[in-house]
């Protein structure tokens, strides 16, 4: 059941109160209880904003791109919203919490909204819970909704999947970095943006994707076009807004959009069953440990241990 | 249970036979029914190998780093496996396989098994499925078993997981990247390498992984050796396998071996008992993805269409 006080800020937040909505964020983050009847009232409302995926390898420039493409959208009288994702990978901990601060400085604008997510050792957590903010920004009435990821691994890819378009951020000059990415890159990329297009490399990255582009065209199907920026000159940026934009037109119109909606969702219940019933199956099972333990030791493998604690849970069966 | 057919080629793996152990690890990967019986009667041979799990950046030379290890374990009478796992975000779909074809070009030594594994979309699946070949190997008397990964991501942490020592590869030279790695690095390192010692900024970047690892250290604790290696030049590199053995001598001796593999367990566990209760719920609802859809349209949000898929499941309560 939803609390008054939740109730209350929701009830300001879709007023368009940034502070009531900043309070919300923190509790879908840190009242795991509270999470599903906030939800509830602000999943129906969250259907009209654009959200635009960000993502690529770390040093790609993706930040001040999503700065940049925020004045680009702010720029037209459109609103912003900024979700700011760090799996916090052992690799990564911590690290945006410093890019949080540095964009807070750059933005005054009071259309642009910017929230910075980390966690640490919850995996499977983090998407889930980067959605529900993407969810309260857009049923707060951002009309554009950026979700930038550090890095490329699969759990950043669940982040983005709630995306409505994909924008993959490359550069020049990775080396190798880039030769392993490009192999399944056409599958999620709806825009490429070649960032920091100034230097040596530049076009050769450019060719290269745009070939594979082509390749992997098909008949009323979007292509993904290549793009070029220097986000830190502001050059190629509007560009960027253009296509995303016209993306979600074409998606729109193909039907498309509810095809990845519905994935999107599928994504979403499954994440949450599974932490459901982990749960559910956890407080039936007080010897949870001792399991772990005799696994441990080798006496016998997971899936025996498995077995045990499903017949000692009644469940699963 | 167990099928003639996998408990002969059980015995044969068991007994040596390098291609017998490789359908197993087919059947593994591609018979989920199969899976149960077989680890229960290979888990418990599996606790004699050393788990080594190699991780660091995309280019910071671990392929090699690892080919040259596996040389080294051999030149002291070791019999070595190789795991290279690729968790395939769509960036790293599939490239792992070229190296795979590499490899075994390198080695025709048959004191040294490799197995590529790469997966596509199945999240939490890869790991489960890397840690089942490796207790394979493990079981098939191999002395060392070396994981190694393709980039950072979390997929790939809960990969390493398994390993006894875990060896973190550096490179000079990747900028932003490593500065946004760094943070977290001290938790999963057990030893670090700085690859292309040879290359400007190593010095540097050993100087910064040796302060760090100085600031955390704790009396009783294992301290992580900050070790230079040219991996391509085979420099460096007997000196990383002698700390990786130094450092399970440690573990073991601390008792901090058992902690880890117990952590494992529950890895482990959580993970099959997820697996298992979701596909129990699906099965017990026709309709699963009608709740995707309308959820997809925003109908209603997935939290509330997870209570109503429990509620149908009749599961989880």
């Amino acid at each position: 059941l939803l609390s008054s006080v939740h109730a209350e800020l929701i009830e300001r937040a879709l007023g368009g109160e940034v502070r009531a909505a900043a309070r919300l964020m923190t509790a879908l983050e840190s009242d795991p209880a509270a999470v599903p009847a906030i939800m509830s009232r602000i999943y129906p409302q969250a259907g009209k904003a654009h959200v635009i995926g960000i993502t690529g390898p770390p040093g790609a420039g993706k930040s001040s791109l999503v700065d940049k493409l925020a004045a680009a959208f702010r720029s037209r009288g459109q609103t912003v919203g900024i979700v700011a994702v760090d799996p916090s990978s052992p690799f990564t901990g911590g690290a945006i919490l410093g890019d949080r601060i540095r964009m807070q400085d750059r933005f005054s604008d009071a259309g642009v909204f910017i929230r910075s997510m980390a966690s640490r050792g919850q995996p499977g957590g983090l998407a889930k819970a980067s959605q529900n903010v993407v969810a309260l920004m857009a049923a707060c009435g951002k009309d554009v909704v950026l979700v930038e990821t550090v890095g490329v691994g699969q759990e950043e890819i669940d982040v983005i999947r709630v995306a409505d378009t994909t924008v993959v951020v490359m550069v020049p000059g990775l080396g190798d970095a880039v030769q392993t990415m490009k192999a399944g890159l056409l599958e999620v990329a709806d825009v490429f943006v070649v960032n920091k297009a100034d230097r040596d490399g530049a076009d050769r990255l450019f060719k290269d994707l745009s070939l594979m582009v082509h390749t992997g065209m098909q008949e009323g199907k979007w292509s993904a076009p290549v793009l070029k920026t220097v986000a830190t000159e502001n050059q190629g940026v509007g560009e960027v807004r253009d296509r995303t934009a016209e993306h979600l037109a074409f998606v729109r119109e193909s039907g498309e959009y509810q095809e990845r909606r519905r994935q999107a969702a599928t994504v979403e219940i499954d994440a949450i069953l599974r932490e459901r019933l982990l749960s559910a199956v956890i407080s039936r099972v007080p010897a949870f440990d001792r399991y772990a333990q005799a696994v441990g030791r080798r006496q016998y493998d997971p899936y025996t241990a498995v077995e045990h604690i499903l017949q000692e849970s009644r469940l699963g069966g």
